[in-house]
C-alpha cells in the first residue's frame, strides 16, 4: 500500500448490506482497509457473518435495527439488499460508499486494478455540470477542459452529490433483458465521468455507489421492498428518483461513469422477475410522476424536500396500489429515525439515544 | 476497399466548407469516395480550388450562391465556416455529413483508421434515448441494452436526427481556453456513444457532424458570421441551440460520442478572441433564452418550428443587440431560399430554378 494517507480516510464510511461472510474484502483489502465498514446484516439474525481479519468494522443485524429505532424500524426493509440504507442513517461520517458483496476490483484496459473508492471520491469532490452538456465529459478531469460555446458563468459547475459508479461483466439488466441476452457481458471500458442533466432522470443502481450524506444523505431512502412488500429490486431505483429530484430543486449535482467494479454473479432471472413484476408495471407511471413533480421553493433542506415528496407519493401514486400509501408512510418515518439518529444543533436537546452497534471491530 | 457498397452511398453529402485545396481528402478518399461532395468554398470566387482526383463533387463560390439564390444569398454568411450550410440547402440528400479541412482520419485505442463517416450513419440509423437516461450509454449498440429500471414504454427511442463526432488531439476550446492551455490535446479516447437528454443544451460543434436532412435539415442554419457581423464562431453553436430546442419538440433526438477526427491545427486564439468576445458575453444571455424556450403545438414541422423561433429571438434577443434582429430575418430568409431549392409537393408549382452549380465533376 501507498504510504500516503488514503483520501477521506476518517470522512467516509463504506456500507454494506449482506447475508453471506465478508470474502469479497480480500480482494478489496489494499483499497478498504483504510477505512471504516458498516456492514448491514440481513435475513436470520442469529447467523454469525464472518468479516476478514483486520478491517475496521461495524455490523448490524435485524435485532440491532430494532432495538435502535424501535418502532421506527419499521421503514427498514427485510430480505432485501434495500436494508443498506440503515447504514447510511447510523453513519457519523460525511461521505458513504456503498458496494454489494458480489463486485470485486475490475481492470482497466492497461491490466491495472482499479480503486473504485479512490475514483468515486475524486468524483464527490469536484463539481458536477448539471445545467449545460459538456460534449468533452467531465471537464474537471486533466487533460479536459469545458468546450468551446460552454457559458462561462456555469463553469463552477454544482456541488456533486452523488457518484455512481458502472460495472463490467455481469450488467445491470432487469428480469426479462436476463432472461433474453443470458450471455451477454459488458466488456467497454468507457473512460468518462458524466453529469446527469438537470430534469434528466436515470436508473440508479446501488452497487456501487457514493455519496455526500450532508448535502444528499435523507433523500438516499431504498424504501420498502423484500418481505412483506409487492416489489423487490427497486430499491436503489426509488432512491435514484427522489436523489435526483431532490438534487435538481436543490442545484445538486449527480456523476455517471467511472468508476467500474467487476460484477461476478447474475442473479437468479426467474427469481428476478417474481420481485420486479410489479415494478415493471409500476415504473410506466412513477417515472412520469417524478419526470413532473416540483418541490416548492420554501423546500431548502433535504428533509424538507423529501417530507413534500412524501405527500406528492401518497397523493398521487396510491391509485396504482394501495402499497404506495406504505411507502409514503414510510416516507416520513424515515426522516424521522435519520433525524434522531443525526440530531443537528436544533434536535440534539431532544435526543436520548444511547444505543451503539451490536459488534464493533477495531 | 471492402467490395460491399458503403451504406447510404447515394442517400448521403459530405459538405466542406474551405478556402484552401482540399488534400486532406487524400487521407480519407478509402472512406469518402464512394460518397458525393459538396464543395462551399468560401472567400475569394477568383481563387481555384484544387480537389484530388477521383472525387466525385459539386463546388459553389459566392457568385454561385449569390446566382443561385439572389437576393436571399444575404443570409449566407461570408468569409466564415458558416457559409457550409448552404451545402445543406442545395443537397437532394437525406443525410449530410460535414467536415472541417483540418480534420483528418484518427485511430481508435488498437491503432486502426476510424471510418467516422460509418459510424456517423449507425449513430443516425439507430433511435436515440432522449427521455430517460441510460447508464451504459448507447443501448442499441452491440454488447449493450437498457439497464434495470429503464421504462419498457420508452424502449423503442426516438428517431435520430443529429449525430455530434469529437475530436482527438485540438479539442474546440474557445479563445480563452485556448490562451490559458495552448498546449492541452485531447488524447482520451471514450468509447461512448450517448443521447443528450431531453431539455439540455449542448454546444454544437460543426467540425464532425452529421444529420438527417429530412428530420431537421432547415434547423441547420449556422447564421450571420464573420465579414461585415459582429460576431464569428458561433455557427455551429447557433445551429445547435436552435436544433436542440426543435428536436425536443418534434420529439427527435440527438446523440454525441464517437467517432473520433483528428483535428490537426489549433486556429489562432487571437483572432478567434477577436471574431467571439461578443458571443462569450452574448451567449449568456441566449443560453437562458433557448433554455426556456418553448414551441406552441401547433409547430408540427421543422419549418413552422424555426419561423417560429425567429419570432423570438427577434423578441427576446433584439435587446441584447441590433444583431438579432437581422439574424431573425435572415432566420426566415434561409426558410423561404430552404423552401425554394427543396420544393414539396405543395410548392413544386411555384419554383423554376434552372441554376445548377458552378463545377460538378463524375
Amino acid at each position: 500500500m501507498a504510504a500516503a494517507t488514503p483520501l477521506l480516510k476518517d470522512e467516509l464510511d463504506i456500507v454494506i448490506p449482506t447475508i453471506r461472510n465478508l470474502d469479497f474484502l480480500e480482494m478489496w483489502r489494499p483499497f478498504f482497509q483504510p477505512y471504516h465498514l458498516i456492514i448491514v446484516q440481513d435475513g436470520d439474525p442469529s447467523k454469525t457473518i464472518k468479516v476478514p481479519e483486520g478491517f475496521d468494522y461495524e455490523l448490524y443485524n435485524r435485532n440491532d435495527i430494532n432495538r435502535i429505532l424501535g418502532p421506527k424500524a419499521s421503514c427498514i426493509s427485510f430480505k432485501d439488499s434495500a436494508c443498506r440504507c440503515f447504514g447510511y442513517m447510523v453513519s457519523k461520517k460525511k461521505y458513504i460508499y456503498t458496494i454489494d458483496d458480489d463486485c470485486f476490483v475490475a481492470k482497466d484496459p492497461s491490466g491495472k486494478d482499479i480503486n473504485a473508492l479512490e475514483q468515486h471520491i475524486k468524483n464527490l469532490l469536484c463539481p458536477s455540470t448539471p445545467h449545460f452538456f459538456n460534449t468533452l465529459y467531465d471537464p474537471y478531469r486533466d487533460g479536459a477542459d469545458f468546450v468551446r460555446g460552454y457559458p462561462f458563468s456555469m463553469r463552477e459547475g454544482a456541488p456533486t452529490a452523488v457518484s455512481h459508479g458502472l460495472w463490467l461483466n455481469i450488467p445491470d439488466y432487469d428480469a426479462p433483458t436476463q432472461l433474453v441476452k443470458p450471455h451477454e457481458r459488458n466488456t467497454r471500458y468507457v473512460d468518462a465521468v458524466m453529469t446527469i442533466p438537470k430534469g434528466t432522470l436515470f436508473p440508479m443502481c446501488g452497487m456501487n455507489l457514493a455519496f455526500d450524506r450532508d448535502l444528499i444523505g435523507p433523500a438516499m431512502y431504498f424504501g420498502l421492498m423484500g418481505d412483506g412488500q409487492p416489489i423487490g429490486r427497486y430499491d436503489d431505483m426509488w432512491a435514484g428518483w427522489c436523489t435526483k429530484v431532490i438534487c435538481d430543486h436543490l442545484g445538486l449535482g449527480i456523476k455517471t461513469g467511472l468508476p467500474y467494479i467487476w460484477h461476478s454473479k447474475a442473479s437468479n432471472p426467474f427469481v428476478n422477475l417474481k420481485k420486479e413484476y410489479n415494478g415493471i408495471f409500476w415504473q410506466e407511471e412513477i417515472i412520469p410522476f417524478f419526470q413532473t413533480a416540483t418541490l416548492p421553493k420554501e423546500c431548502t433542506t433535504v428533509q424538507q424536500c423529501y417530507l413534500e415528496l412524501s405527500k406528492q407519493v401518497k397523493e398521487k401514486l396510491s391509485k396504482i396500489d394501495p402499497y404506495f400509501t406504505k411507502l409514503g408512510d414510510a416516507m416520513v418515518t424515515w426522516i424521522e429515525a435519520w433525524d434522531e439518529l443525526n440530531p443537528t444543533g436544533d434536535n440534539l436537546a431532544k435526543l436520548s439515544i444511547a444505543d451503539g452497534p451490536a459488534k464493533t471491530k477495531k
